[in-house]
């Protein structure tokens, strides 16, 4: 089964691509989408949009998970993070239904074993899962990838007991 | 010319299609999309980029006009509508780069030539303008109505003036 992980931004949307095939995790591409601030708004959502569209086409993933969106304090900037995640989310759904979201906490907990760990703690753990040299940058693209891992985890139980 | 206007919302986003030739306003289209809060985000947001899609195939308007969301008291609403009106963008400039926003307090001052006029007042004008029998309802295609109305008052002095 092949997983797309995203962390939704405007300015930076990072992602992840993984085959599991039971307890195998196998690291396929990872990589960030940027938009330029000067760029007017509808571009960059186009561009957005584009980009997530072509990640589809390219990796055709069975499964894709979302970080969710934390509500943030600057509420221009949750804002233009939250249209650049609902255009993200609408180039999935043109393709397929199967979307999940899985919060901070419980991609911390998935990958690391614990809620409380760190930022650098789940990226060396995404690391070493996926047997990579070197910690995925950005930082955008090691979450698309924590997240990917998260759903990896989770998605036999998900099917298993249909909790959709 | 055929200006659609739109006033973005994930559980109504209002729509209104007029067509203006030089001092002439004509009503041609108005309603709303609607999406059943028990649906699915992405399913929402999927019916709403394939609504607007529709929009722009059927009426193939010249240039489009969003009013501009305001900061939301309730920030879960205000990311839901953020993420509505992202996904509406994307669907205008997959078809045309002529793309607009107008502030409540513009629209108010355009159509009634008072900022600080009341919804009723703007609903009554729009009706005037556009010799409506009745008031648009519901309000949500009142209000895109008058964003139309608003760019059509304004597209020409924006074009000579190229304020873009």
């Amino acid at each position: 089964m092949v997983i797309l992980g995203i962390d939704p931004g405007l300015a930076t949307l990072g992602y992840g691509v993984i085959e599991c095939d039971g307890d195998r995790r196998r690291l396929i591409q990872f990589g960030a989408l940027t938009t330029p601030p000067r760029e007017p708004m509808p571009q960059r959502l186009r561009a957005i949009f584009q980009g997530v569209t072509q990640l589809m086409e390219i990796y055709h993933p069975d499964d894709v998970a979302f970080e969710e969106l934390f509500f943030s304090k600057n509420i221009t900037t949750g804002m233009a993070v939250s249209m650049a995640r609902g255009v993200a989310m609408v180039a999935v759904v043109e393709r397929t239904p199967n979307l999940y979201e899985y919060t901070p906490m419980q991609i911390k907990q998935a990958v690391t074993g614990y809620g409380g760990a760190d930022k650098h703690q789940v990226q060396q753990m995404v690391r070493l899962l996926l047997g990579m040299q070197e910690i995925a940058r950005p930082d955008d693209a090691a979450d698309a990838l924590a997240v990917a891992l998260t759903h990896a985890n989770s998605a036999r139980a998900k099917r298993m007991f249909a909790i959709r």
